[in-house]
């Protein structure tokens, strides 16, 4: 950790606690060097547990591993938590004498289904292994033994080494490193650690409200999801909603000879096309009447904070091979914090070789809307159907019948899952920057500050059901290919997220 | 046969002919009544001869079998032309002393793939069985056996019963009944049975020009295809080119999360809806440049023939639950006069429960450009390929380089496969008038008579390699599911085929 002109105008700025925190984190650093080889023998039994989220038999085992990991560092009140049909929570809580406030600190345990024969060979989704660098960039196995010193620059390959065993990791290892090194948390602790996340949190509204006052705290800190591109430290305050909707227009009741009835029967994928092709202007904006009306504007720290944010785009898109933007120069930063419109699908008929001449029956997309703070869901999806029927559709929940076949000539079946909306935590709340402060005393370069992840989750769950805050701190590296083959965690974040967590433990 | 005023203003007209004609297809009538047991016989064999039209070793038993049903006949010179890759064609001739013309009769002999499984119960492809009605329909199976009367109204079930066995069936009994009664052709006579019709006619081109001194003729007749839908005979001068254009357009390289980078990389589906979208007004009117501007105009005779084609609408849009057609009051028949432009097929990321929350890496659809007389392959798709151009798109064959992504924002490949032109006969050639004289005489209301099918089918190699006239007259039953489960000929148009095909032998 070397100070630096950055570093010394925040030390300016707010004293003394900067720098006693600077030599709280040494301590921290201290221990997790005195302890590696022990804090990856157990990182490496807890990846070797399958947690595929819908295997519940090993998701069970995952979770009796954590909740000893939490026992072993003298959280002797360590629990499952339990719903009907849920895999359970790991839960555990630390009073701390004189604290006032508590900060609950969230993980999941469980992973995303894995094809265990798209990885790359050698690596096994459950059998993890140290690799020198990403094996598809020329990276290789390392003949690891037990004790070998490690090299941060390595990178820890298996299913949910990254997302989000990564996360569990940091938390427990943060607690025990404060506890070994006699530095008191300033806020009292809680741990939930979910089994379903992966799975879309089918539960999480029925724990919060089963285990309402166990889990009643002023903070949620979510540790999910990589850092940003650059690599820098990151603090999200918020996620944002998403909802989609399947659209099915109707062609003829049978696939029919497009010579013998094309440009006569209606073609569902041209209606499909026709469409979805007015949703947006050629700036990216959707055209939606009211889309973006009910959006909360950003605040000024808001503003500022993005501003800030290196520009990634020239990387974005030599890596993805994208010459223009959607929306054109608009910064990637900018495009996150509004409402978005986005077919993931679109299907009718056949393309390559199973192509046939035909009028196909049907045509369908998938609609994906983000949602920013000020939207909601019911809102967001009556302004899409609005602006379709406004086309004139008559709009179905299911398959036509052969009466509403012969009455209208344009016919569109729309359904939608249940969505939810965003969530953000205002930056210039006192927990905030609290939050901020302690993170930032970690490092010597300005954190990125986003108002919102690109992302979403069902974080407003948190809020609505606790009324608590919520603030996101992603701990692992950009390129950890979370939700892929060949998943991996880069061990310098794994140490730094130690730090992150333990500094958080000491906020003032 | 009745007379009725229809038929009488015909015989007025034309005189003596028409009521000899009359009496040579009664005479064509008693011949086959006589001997219908025995054509249903060799036809359920024929049937019973698997002949999927990649299934070349079952395809050649059936052109043996076919060879020697021409030689029972008289027809000594009967042969399988060959041509190499090629399934042969079977062929035979017969120079009638005193005539200067020859007409040349096609069928094809080989049938579409097909899956027995889709088959009704009881039903199989290659066990023909007579049906009261179709299965679907509440049809049931006759237990028929070979001295049994059969009642016109049954249907012959089998793969290619309709497409194309009936053609041959119906050319090859013509001739028996015309001759065993002792009638004489007018015309010299050809047989050209092909073996690879529904694999796309792929060396047809070669067999016209390795025999082509062979295969001379002033008239080539195409026995194929269904009926009119009111079930009335039919004759079509000509039928529709051509081309099919696949499209693929680039968005990102990976799939991307749809939060993190939605509404800044673009978005594939989006590009193919907007670019599809515009093809096409609101009209069913296809708006690219020059669309139909190179297309020969009806003359007179095909206007008068188009108005006097009864209406089929109302039937097609009970029948296919279609409120409102696509040119909105335009009839069908005026649709297929024109060129097209249909979506056959359009696919982009997933839909259903495979859909995810991702920007698709690229979205493809497949264009199905019908041709009329005047159009050209190469200039249709010029057309296209100009206004994608003119929309922006870099144009490629092939999947773009990095570079190129890096290049161009908008990036499509097209490929299309070689396509064929439109084949049109002037209804008002002599010969075309002897045509429609000939199969008038045998019934009694008027015929109908289309410029063009809607379908398509590279008959212009005819009048391009051979310099011959071409006209379908199709044989079976609009409802006889060709190249789909269940194939089916009604009885009743095998026998009127074969009185068709016995009047255009003895045509003036």
């Amino acid at each position: 950790m070397k100070f630096n002109a950055y570093l010394l105008s925040v030390a300016l700025l707010f004293g003394a606690n900067v720098l006693s925190a600077q030599s709280n984190i040494q301590k921290i650093t201290a221990f997790r060097k005195a302890n590696e080889q022990d804090i990856i023998k157990e990182y490496l039994k807890l990846v070797a547990i399958p947690d595929e989220t819908n295997d519940s038999a090993n998701v069970l085992l995952n979770a009796g591993y954590i909740k000893e990991m939490l026992v072993k560092r003298g959280i002797s009140n360590a629990e499952l938590l339990t719903s009907p049909s849920a895999n359970p929570v790991v839960y555990g809580d630390v009073k701390v004498p004189g604290a006032t406030k508590t900060i609950i600190f969230y993980a999941h345990y469980d992973g995303q289904p894995v094809n265990p024969k798209q990885w790359s060979p050698g690596l096994k989704p459950f059998e993890p292994v140290f690799i020198t660098a990403p094996i598809e960039q020329g990276g290789h196995i390392i003949d690891y033994k037990p004790s070998d010193a490690i090299d941060p620059a390595w990178r820890l390959s298996g299913r949910a080494s990254a997302d989000d065993k990564a996360g569990v990791m940091c938390i427990v290892n943060a607690y025990d490193a404060l506890v070994k090194s006699k530095l008191k948390p300033t806020y009292n602790i809680k741990f939930f650690f979910e089994g379903e996340e992966e799975r879309g949190s089918t539960h999480l509204a029925d724990f919060l409200a089963k285990y309402k006052s166990k889990l009643a705290s002023d903070l949620w800190i979510i540790c999910d999801g990589p850092r940003h591109v650059s690599g820098k430290k990151m603090v999200s305050f918020g996620v944002r909603g998403d909802i989609n909707m399947a659209l099915t227009i109707y062609g003829p009741k049978r696939p029919l000879h497009s010579g013998n009835y094309g440009n006569w029967a209606p073609n569902p994928g041209l209606m499909m096309a026709q469409l979805l092709a007015g949703m947006k202007d050629d700036n990216g904006h959707v055209t939606i009447k009211g889309f973006y009306d009910d959006v909360t504007p950003l605040s000024a720290r808001e503003k500022e904070a993005i501003s800030k944010i290196p520009a990634v785009e020239p990387a974005l898109k030599k890596d993805l091979g994208v010459a223009e933007p959607e929306g054109g120069v608009r910064p990637l930063i900018e495009a996150i914090m509004l409402p978005t419109l986005n077919i993931n699908g679109m299907a009718s008929g056949n393309v390559g070789a199973l192509a046939a001449n035909v009028i196909p029956t049907k045509a369908e997309a998938m609609l994906d809307l983000r949602l920013v703070l000020g939207n909601d869901v019911e809102r967001q999806v009556k302004k899409v159907t609005d602006y379709i029927k406004a086309k004139g559709y008559y709009i179905t929940d299911k398959d036509p019948t052969d009466e509403e076949r012969t009455k209208y000539g344009k016919i569109i079946k729309i359904s939608h899952d249940a969505g939810y909306n965003a969530q953000r935590t205002p930056m210039d709340l006192p927990i905030a920057q609290s939050v901020i402060t302690a993170i930032q005393s970690t490092v010597a370069y300005p954190l990125i500050l986003t108002p919102s992840s690109g992302g979403s989750l069902p974080l407003f769950v948190f809020e609505k059901a606790l009324g608590a805050k919520v603030i996101t701190i992603p701990m692992v590296n950009y390129d950890s290919n979370q939700h892929a083959e060949n998943e991996n965690v880069k061990i310098s974040y794994l140490w730094e997220g130690i730090e992150t967590i333990a500094a958080l433990m000491q906020m003032k």
